[in-house]
């Protein structure tokens, strides 16, 4: 790890040191595709969406009535409602540090309510603490009184980097304060039942330079898994209380809470130069990614405590895979590559953006998926346009939940997302992430350089990286990832005069001293590929999946012929799949409507049974991107879709059976 | 259907119309073999294992503090507690039907306990009504009053026809005459959240002969189904409030419930001749087994809410299969057996009772499984033996549940297991489930026939019958059922002149003027099997299983070399199944321990992966009855047995895969 001055003050992760030095939102912006428009519709509908939600909620309210004195058992929302007002406050400063000046307003009136109901020693929630309420800090597994100072702390960095030191930066410093004062060495020994304030810390001393708030993460993160949360009817591992960190062998437990966690140790470990630490994450990380993830990145396989599953069990149906793991799947796949400078963190991240981040919300913005399923067998129910919704209700995305913590967790994610493109080092630039994109910002040896990045990523493959701007006679690196993805394919990089050469999944380089107008060409094999999952996932045996590029694609019943289902759906894996119009996928296979299939008496047949009536006509299958299904009305959708007959399995419908 | 007068009086179900007539506890004993040990461990462990059980939890002492008018807030159990009063009572009545005089003090002692709670107007139940209570009827959704009242009328029934009319039998007619009197067609119009008092007030209209209860079961019949219960979170399909039964197509919501009014609409349309809503019955009973029904024989899926699942819904992992669900499956297959003579509703029974009823009491009887699932990955923890365990929580057998539905419907299921065996007509006499057993009753024509029936059944398939007892010259028809799985193999019927003749599932029938001594054999073809799910089935789509005879086998860790487990095995399915010592089985397959395999980076590879390290050894691997796992201490387990490598499917681990 070397030493690491960022020059952009514009960043979410800001570490002091590390493999790669992030660059900040002003020094890279996404100029068009897939990302801007989800940018624009995020920054022109979605933050007003939820602002205007919350209000209604009487969220917002919660901090004018507590301002006010006048707050008590009629506080209105979760225990942690509090932190989605500041999540949004959080995307309206990253919007800023785009440049975008529309919620300006909102971010200076918002701020203003939270900042009047700060209680005098620091302390902020409009939960606890009032009369007809718990008072502070007696329920720290549940109460998420210190998720919540974590997320007023992370919007209060945001302001800080955006626009410079303000109200919100000091209501976030005093809540900082508070949190030391109460829970340092010699304070109260807890730790939050939801992890978060150790990021949020950690991200506190990098602004400021104040070592306490280190210290102060680094207990939280030492303290956790000793036992001192209550187990409760989910087992201590749900609140990562099971181990400590840095003797867990997996992720486990609740998904969010294990990500912000091993996010926090992250931070903890780069700044304390923790190296043991580390590892411990990167063990995890690795176990998680290959044994408790769904193939969009998802993770979460239990609804009922949100958690990870035991190894390989990933049951498409029960897939959870909650927009805020993805999000905060993200957030740690980052840290980790900020540290490390390893391409397969890069790219989870970038699969989980495709699948999960860019599944949540609708195409307009003002609804979400928050448990993001593989396989849904009944048409959902389209929620009502003014009514909250309970969490995974109604298959459908949702204009709000009773626990709206997806909503806002996109709305930061993508506000903060150029920052995620691209990086420095003392080398030269490292492209991560393909948009249409301009970077500008200086080298270690303090020379300018920008680059137009041009992609038709993610349904296309190409990516153009022009050099507009550079020193002449200085050579450095231009680093761009190779995806995974690309394995088994051949992915060719394309020199400034026009060499070709074949690169393998990693990082692809080229070192010269580039001038102005030199351009980079990467050329990554998009053809729709199948994909087979490992045998010991028992849930997708004998089923396929199509993939394309870095998304994953499903097969959504409005596709199909009226009354036909998904569940019918056969697949012939010798075919390969072929490109379709509009970025869909066509596979041959056939599917029927779901009563053409007589019963037999009794599901269950011997392995000998003769064969039953002629296959269905046979058809091409069109799929899509699983992030865009249910956008055309309530449908039934699979990923993972089966083979027909496998040759050593002559299962066959409709002959009799044993009953 | 023709009219049926029984000749015993020791009957469960004793329908007044129907095809067959029942064979009664007097006349049917069962003398050795697989349910005779079963019925010896019940009854000198079980019933008193329930009966010390409800003591220690209070439950019987709510009836004595009631009865001392000092029952209030403090009654200990749940809302159904009086109800496994009321079926071991029916267990211990059915016993001393079978001339088991050991429960005979039992029986009266605790009679007299239920009798003395007792309110004047016929009313009995210690949940509801007393100071610090709710008042009666003020929660038919959740209340179990009329569930319970159902259960203590069929205890009352049960000694009736043990004993002759008794204490217990004049208390449930007290209770049965208030329900009619509270909800007549003037009166209440509401029907019970649970199902139960339908059969057991046809049941005593046929003890009794009063019409009057027979049409109060109907009009709880008909009543149902038309939303009068509260929806709640589960649906209103969870209570079949959603349909009315004569309208619905299949079995769904709560299976318990689900199945005990199938059963009670059953008893309904043979009392009243309404064939419309027998077929109604049977057609759901047809699509449930079809879509909805465990290898096992086990119904529902769903943990949460103890439901069927949807069609094609039965993931093995997830299998709830509550042994409730199975003895009730096994009363409503009786039902319909003896309404329509058609043998593949004891083909469901035997199933059923093989691979349910058997499984839930561990050897000693003093333990039980609540939910049966097909597929365990974590070993169990041993309960507390001194602790109620919540319903599904430890993974191994428990001795008693906060909800105790179970224990005693097993108990009450095996004392009356001996009338289940066989039935008689004009014809003749009807063998259906295979015991060692003697059977002395009387033809239609009124004459005396004996009959010992030998049988290795389950291990085995030979089946003898001696006639011990006939009038020479008088010809009937002695039929035999040749269960469903005999299906690809031959079955072989020897005559009393030692003419063999292959016969196929259904019945087989030999009529001739039986002398004493003639010997009636079937040979039924017990080499373990391959079975294959419906390729619907998504969760076990590329496994296969093994049965044998009725026995369904799985796989238990303990018989792994230390330290493999039962989720690395891999069987091949071109290889029969063989059959091993003891009753067990072997198959050809490897099974590795668990971390012998690496992890690929990500569990999703390209279809063209090539192959990784050659297979781990080879060996054979050895199968348990389902019915007999989890005897022998922790371990893991399970049915579905994927299949090495199908060839269209090149799975292989340990290769690099995409992430």
């Amino acid at each position: 790890m070397t030493g690491n001055t960022a020059r952009s003050t514009v960043l979410p992760v800001a570490p002091s040191r590390g493999r790669l030095r992030p660059l900040g939102l002003d020094e890279v912006r996404i100029t068009g595709g897939f990302w801007a428009r989800r940018r624009q519709v995020n920054a022109t509908a979605t933050l007003d969406h939820c602002r205007d939600w919350m209000e209604r909620a009487g969220w917002t309210g919660n901090f004018r009535a507590a301002a006010e004195g006048r707050l008590g058992r009629d506080r209105r929302g979760r225990e942690f409602a509090d932190s989605e007002l500041y999540k949004l406050l959080e995307a309206m400063a990253w919007q800023a540090g785009s440049g975008d000046t529309a919620h300006d307003a909102d971010l200076a009136a918002l701020t203003e309510t939270v900042a009047a109901a700060q209680e005098p020693d620091g302390y902020l929630n409009t939960a606890f603490g009032r009369p007809g309420q718990q008072p502070r800090y007696t329920d720290l597994a549940w109460g998420h009184e210190l998720y919540c100072h974590g997320h007023l702390i992370q919007a209060g960095v945001a302001q800080a980097r955006a626009r410079g030191e303000g109200e919100l930066t000091k209501v976030a410093r005093r809540a900082a304060d508070h949190v030391c004062a109460t829970f340092g060495p010699d304070g109260d020994q807890g730790v939050c039942g939801h992890p978060e304030i150790e990021t949020a810390l950690v991200e506190l001393a990098r602004l400021t330079g104040e070592g306490r708030y280190l210290d102060q993460a680094a207990l939280f993160v030492e303290r956790r898994g000793h036992g001192t949360l209550p187990e409760g009817e989910f087992g201590r591992a749900y609140h990562q209380d099971d181990l400590p960190v840095r003797r867990a062998g997996v992720l486990r437990g609740h998904a969010v809470r294990a990500l912000y966690l091993a996010a926090g140790a992250v931070d903890v470990a780069v700044e304390s130069g923790d190296d043991d630490l580390l590892a411990a994450v990167v063990r995890q990380w690795e176990a998680a990614v290959a044994r408790r993830t769904h193939l969009t990145g998802g993770m979460g396989s239990h609804h009922r405590d949100e958690s990870f599953g035991d190894d390989f069990v990933l049951p498409p149906d029960r897939a959870y895979s909650e927009t805020c793991a993805g999000v905060a799947s993200v957030q740690l796949a980052w840290r980790l590559l900020l540290a490390t400078g390893e391409a397969r963190f890069a790219d989870l991240a970038e699969r989980t953006l495709f699948n999960v981040v860019a599944t949540s919300p609708s195409e307009d913005g003002r609804s979400f998926f928050y448990a993001n399923t593989l396989h849904r067998r009944r048409r959902g129910t389209v929620p009502a346009a003014d009514a909250v919704t309970l969490r995974a209700e109604s298959g459908l995305r949702a204009p709000w939940f009773a626990v709206s913590c997806c909503p806002t967790n996109v709305a930061r994610t993508l506000a903060q997302l150029p920052a995620h493109l691209a990086t420095a080092d003392d080398h030269g630039i490292q492209l991560h992430q393909y948009a249409d994109a301009e970077i500008t910002t200086t080298l270690a040896d303090g020379h300018p350089v920008a680059l137009r990045v041009r992609t038709d990523c993610p349904y296309g493959g190409e990516v153009a990286v022009r050099v507009e701007r550079a020193v002449p006679g200085r050579p450095w690196t231009l680093s761009l990832r190779v995806p995974a993805w690309t394995a088994g394919a051949t992915a060719w990089l394309i020199g400034p005069d026009g060499a070709r050469r074949p690169v393998g999944p990693g990082t692809a380089q080229v070192t010269r001293a580039f001038r102005p107008g030199d351009e980079i060409r990467l050329e990554l094999p998009v053809a729709p590929r199948w994909t087979v999952p490992d045998p010991r996932v028992d849930a997708v045996r004998g089923t396929l999946a199509v993939q394309r590029g870095p998304l994953v694609y499903c097969a959504e019943s409005v596709d199909l012929p009226d009354g036909h289902d998904v569940d019918t759906i056969r697949v012939d894996p010798s075919a390969p799949p072929q490109d379709g119009p509009d970025g869909t996928v066509v596979v041959a296979g056939e599917a029927t409507a779901y009563g053409d299939r007589p019963d037999a008496p009794w599901p269950y047949h011997p392995l000998d049974t003769p064969a039953g009536p002629p296959a269905a006509e046979r058809r091409g299958i069109v799929l899509v991107p699983y992030h865009s299904w249910a956008n055309r009305g309530p449908s039934t959708m699979r990923v993972w879709l089966p083979a027909e007959r496998p040759a050593s399995h002559p299962l066959r419908l409709g002959a009799e059976g044993d009953v």
